[in-house]
């Protein structure tokens, strides 16, 4: 199934070879009280410690140093708010090229000075009358940019990959692997790399209960449009699955489980606590779902086996300490 | 000179010996931002990751697993309302012995909780007519029990020194060590490790303005007892160091730096923004004493030389989310 998709394994390897060197190699973080917790052995794959802060750097580097020189000179063009912005500031400014970044006009003021501080170029427009596609596909087309986007492209999907690759490469056999869920990319990616390299593992997606689209779309069996989610995990609040996302998703995604606001507030505590890392908050909804009990019914299965080892893709770290205190210090 | 002492290197390796297995060889985490602040290349051994929390399992293990059988089996005593009491709790538990851990009746509930989690005894006492240490030799004369003070211990002490060891094997030559002092023990044993591996290393403490017993002593050349200190630092509040630890210090402690409260709580925000990593208030004061420029002389000798190579034990991690809240997310 992998090698027909439209991304295989052997495109995160080679996207794990461009960022040898460049990228962190992130740890694999064990907690005797997680495990306790989740009634599982857990394997958390620290993407929190990346560069920018989450994976978000594997794709943007992966995809940005495939352009040709040329088009590297010209620059490359984005739309995000969030830590895509930051990946694709970073990676342009590490391969020599310069990056022009599309955000709302009321992005909140630490963002915009993040992906300007690694030497972007901020364009704003309204997003109550704006569109950020038309906006950014507009910038590249007057001033020749690449346009990189957050998850729809095959080697922002192949970058995003590389982080399940390295899990799997240091800790060998899964029973499962779970990845949050925004426009569907990082997931792609990870079930690519985790399917190519262990055929029996279950990949299991978590959402935040208002941002079910891709849970909705895997039912449906095709791309479902939701209201904007009202969630605090804004790196999640996608309103319907990528196109190419989905098309990799509804192959190799086996399930989608769903968490509230309220569980991925207590899971960003107890990784503060009893972990002592930082999680923001839609890199939290997978210990999320551990914690609230979203796999027990799989969990419980076969009192007489060993305890089932699931890997955890811990996607970032990016929440200020003021937001974290708002979110789930009460 | 280090083998005078009544700590050797080969009694550090000793403790590193009995750890190997059952303590956690903590990672050594870098951060580009902290080497930018510090204007330094900085190495931080991140005990916030050891068992219990903090560094202290490592001198509790080690003193408990040299004791005889008859005496594991009458089982262990000590006061603290710290990480110390955790540990010795753990450490018993771990060796198939037994702890009572004396307190103050007003230590907070999650302090005791965590010791008797781990299945100790917890025995109070009234901190305004009490004497923690006249209570713990009166318990351990009663009822047999091994008395396990938190740093006045060779044991104690030479187990502590198995986190600069660990650095100090896996990243090789550094300039200087920065070590948080509280009664001391940490950093005779960080010391004792580092100096006998790098002779050449300047082993540097950090102590609260407030809770500068140790800086004075070395200063004097003799013990001094300051007031009771009023810092958020509660793992370094000691009135006087201790006899066995200063015996130490004054021979291979070569500074004292001191930072604030206000200085404390700016490095534990640092470190949860920029390094996804949580450190209670002692644990961040060689943190702030980087950021806080409290070396800024010394980093800046000698324009022309690559810069200084510097290792920080940061010691724990033990403060939890609505704590954190109050010291530093405003």
């Amino acid at each position: 199934m992998t090698n027909t998709l439209p991304v295989t394994l052997d495109d995160v390897r080679d996207a794990a070879a461009r960022l040898k060197g460049v990228a962190h190699r992130t740890p694999v973080l064990r907690s005797r009280t997680l495990d306790a917790l989740a009634g599982a052995e857990v394997l958390v794959k620290c993407e929190n410690l990346q560069r920018v802060g989450a994976f978000k750097f594997r794709g943007a580097y992966n995809a940005i140093s495939r352009l040709a020189p040329e088009r590297l000179a010209r620059g490359i063009v984005t739309y995000s708010s969030g830590n895509h912005a930051q990946a694709v500031a970073l990676a342009a400014r590490e391969l020599g090229s310069s990056a022009v970044i599309v955000m709302p006009e009321d992005a909140p003021r630490s963002k915009r000075e993040a992906a300007a501080g690694y030497g972007a170029e901020i364009v704003t427009y309204d997003r109550y009358t704006g569109d950020r596609v038309a906006v950014g596909e507009a910038l590249a087309a007057e001033r020749g940019l690449a346009l990189i986007p957050p998850y729809e492209h095959p080697h922002v999907i192949a970058g995003q990959g590389t982080a399940a690759l390295e899990l799997v490469e240091e800790v060998g056999e899964l029973d499962a692997l779970l990845v949050p869920v925004g426009g569907g990319g990082l997931i792609a990616g990870s079930a690519t790399a985790a399917k190519g390299l262990l055929p029996g593992v279950r990949v299991i997606g978590v959402e935040p209960e208002a941002g079910d689209d891709t849970k909705r779309s895997l039912a449906a069996g095709e791309r479902v449009r939701i209201p904007v989610p009202r969630t605090i995990a804004d790196g999640q609040a996608a309103e319907i699955p990528g196109e190419l996302t989905f098309s990799i998703n509804k192959h190799l995604v086996d399930d989608v489980v769903l968490v509230s606001d309220e569980e991925i507030g207590q899971a960003m505590r107890m990784a503060f606590e009893r972990m002592k890392t930082v999680v923001e908050p839609s890199g939290a909804t997978p210990l999320a779902a551990l914690l609230a009990g979203r796999l027990a019914g799989w969990l419980a299965e076969g009192p007489e086996r060993p305890p089932r080892r699931i890997g955890v893709i811990l996607s970032g770290g990016n929440v200020d300490a003021r937001r974290f205190a708002e979110l789930c210090a009460h």
